[in-house]
């Protein structure tokens, strides 16, 4: 290993990492939510650390967390880093924290290297990303690029405030920048699964976060008496429930990057002496790119229909949820690709099945991600780890994507 | 039609089975359960139509209703007859009753026509065999051969009373009958399911009363986000219950008359953007003899750890309920089927996959049940129904039958 500072910045990053994960706005957990108590404490404490890498710190109209460095000339554009600061209940310390203050690390590396980049640099934490308080996501991020939408204002949390109330009037309705003065959005985020760890890599390179449809299934049969209804006489809906699931796990198997996820199940009447008269599912399908992820619902919803037309059942198929894939930009992923091969000799092109602040910010700007190993693939839990080695590679990389960029400036 | 009186004695029979079904414990709808105020106004109600037939009628300690018609010699042999007067909540006005107002009306068809019969007759109706108010079935019948034990008299009430306070402290140890008393027991009930009305028979003979296992069966994997967790690398707890739920239809399917019946599952943490970790589902299994059922519990739980070691879940198989199949007795049920095959041209022999008071009875005597088709094969349901001609093809049976066994008295 290098004695150049990395593995020190790495573990100050890490201490970091530690010391804002325990700013909660419950004792004992993790748990941030927009414009909470926590997230002030968190603004005020990132913000400080911001202030010390030598940005200028503001926070906007809907509680994002604004760190600037302004380039030495004037008109240059301006690099977009950032995550969210806001958490799930009873989160883990990396997931939107790790892209908040890996960035601001990176850019004290380059100082303490002497390194003084010709464009602006923004690092913003997010004030909203998990969706917890109003179960909306990407408020922060959405107020940020000014799309604050009147039904995104209307959302009520749990006691009845609305977002407008809870913003105290003051909506942007204008994006922070205007997109030709952007060079690009980079988010680092750990990977929440486990394809880095089983590939032994650190990093990898986000190609494109999947699009998402979420659909409600139900299979309508005929109850009957499990002992006097011989399996010749059944219309069994959870049967064709189950030959459903398994149907669409073949699918998603042979069609990856395509996954296809029943996550819940429920049968009526629902006892064990009686043949289910309806089973109700949930259908998650994801896919990096739309016409796969379209293509593979048209199959499924086929399929749905021959598995009930020969069983005897009724099929109902709602769509509560369709969101297209959004693709990182070519060019800035080429470039960030070729840090993580500068670094850690190859480079993972992985498509993000969750979705990440970098959605919203591909509105205004190319955008570029970079996932970090977790270990398990476990997030959204307290056991949520990335270890330091694998925060000095990501480390290593953004300063060496940042310096990738000098050209482009 | 033969005018022969037996449509109008079906017709009456009819019109008992709506009155029987207007008794009941809670308004609007038909619930009387053991030891109610509705069961003891079934009892008085029915107990009139005994003596009308000409029985002596009584009241055991558990609450049967016995009626009793004496053989016109000393030493002759009884013959029972019989089904419950107690119901599910909100049932239906044939299961259980039809067993008890059929021979009655039996009796007096053969009384009408001039016949006596050369052995005793006990008609009784059990005061509880549908489980309601102690979730334990077949009390009244238990109690009936003597064979209420400490268990059963320990069980209690929603309101904590228990089986022995219920009956006042007079529990009989005795049976009503010493075995070599008893020329049998005869049960007639409705299918409770769909296969007379699909082979369009009024009724059929049985030849066993099934055994059923019950079964809780859990698959553990691994939880994970559904977006970022490649199908690959899944450990899909529902999938794996689903592969199981397909395999025990498809060995049920192949080894008719076995039947195995998945009538619940749930699945944790249950979240549509989360691959189960979790999948609990119950499992009824029956068949009328207990080698195929015992054959294909091994078959099943073979099956469960082949896809639990492939799909790497972890696999728990808890046996919550295990009883052996009753086989009706085969002279009796020849001579049974005799009479259906006489009145109906042929004769369906059928298992019971459900169980029944001859199940408690066959202890003490051979046992021989008739089963009347009902609609749709609804049962425990308002709208259980059974048609005019099937009641009057039943009772045609039943006399027939009677008088077929007057050479074995």
């Amino acid at each position: 290993m290098k004695s150049d500072g990395m593995a020190q910045a790495a573990a100050r990053l890490a201490r970091r990492l530690d010391q804002l994960g325990r700013v909660s706005d419950e004792p004992g957990r993790l748990t941030r939510t927009f414009l909470s108590p926590g997230m002030r404490r968190a603004n005020a404490l990132v913000g400080g650390w911001m202030r010390e890498a030598g940005l200028s710190v503001r926070i906007d109209a809907v509680g994002n967390l604004i760190g600037r460095l302004e380039a030495g000339r004037r008109g240059a554009k301006t690099l977009l880093l950032g995550s969210h600061l806001d958490t799930v209940r009873d989160a883990g310390r990396f997931d939107g924290a790790l892209g908040v203050l890996l960035p601001i690390a990176a850019l004290v590396a380059l100082r303490e290297r002497g390194v003084a980049l010709p464009f602006a640099v923004e690092i913003v934490g997010f004030s909203e990303e998990e969706g917890v308080r109003f179960a909306s996501a990407y408020l922060g991020s959405k107020g940020y690029i000014g799309r604050l939408r009147a039904g995104d204002l209307g959302l009520r949390d749990a006691r009845g405030i609305s977002v407008r109330q809870a913003l105290g009037g003051a909506v942007p309705a204008a994006p922070a920048h205007r997109p030709g003065e952007l060079l690009g959005y980079f988010e680092a985020h750990i990977e929440q699964g486990p394809v880095l760890e089983a590939g032994g890599c650190a990093v990898g390179a986000v190609s494109a976060i999947a699009g998402q449809t979420r659909s409600k299934i139900t299979f309508h049969g005929r109850a009957g008496h499990a002992g006097t209804t011989p399996m010749a006489l059944r219309r069994d809906a959870f049967a064709g429930a189950a030959e459903f699931a398994l149907a669409a796990e073949a699918l998603a198997r042979a069609h990856p990057p395509l996954v296809a996820t029943i996550g819940t199940i429920a049968v009526r009447p629902g006892a064990a002496n009686v043949i289910p008269a309806e089973a109700l599912l949930s259908l998650d399908v994801r896919h990096p790119r739309d016409a796969g992820r379209r293509a593979a619902l048209r199959t499924l919803r086929a399929l749905a229909a021959r598995i009930a037309r020969r069983r005897g059942l009724r099929l109902a198929w709602q769509t509560t949820q369709d969101n297209g894939a959004v693709a990182c930009s070519p060019g800035l992923t080429a470039l960030l690709a070729r840090s993580v091969r500068a670094r850690q000799g190859r480079c993972p092109e992985l498509a993000s099945g969750a979705g990440h602040d970098a959605v919203i910010l591909s509105a205004l700007a190319p955008i570029a991600m970079l996932f970090v190993r977790c270990r398990g693939g476990l997030s959204h839990h307290p056991n949520e780890r990335v270890e330091r080695k694998d925060l000095e590679m990501a480390l290593r990389v953004t300063v060496d994507f940042l310096e990738r960029l000098v050209p482009f400036a």
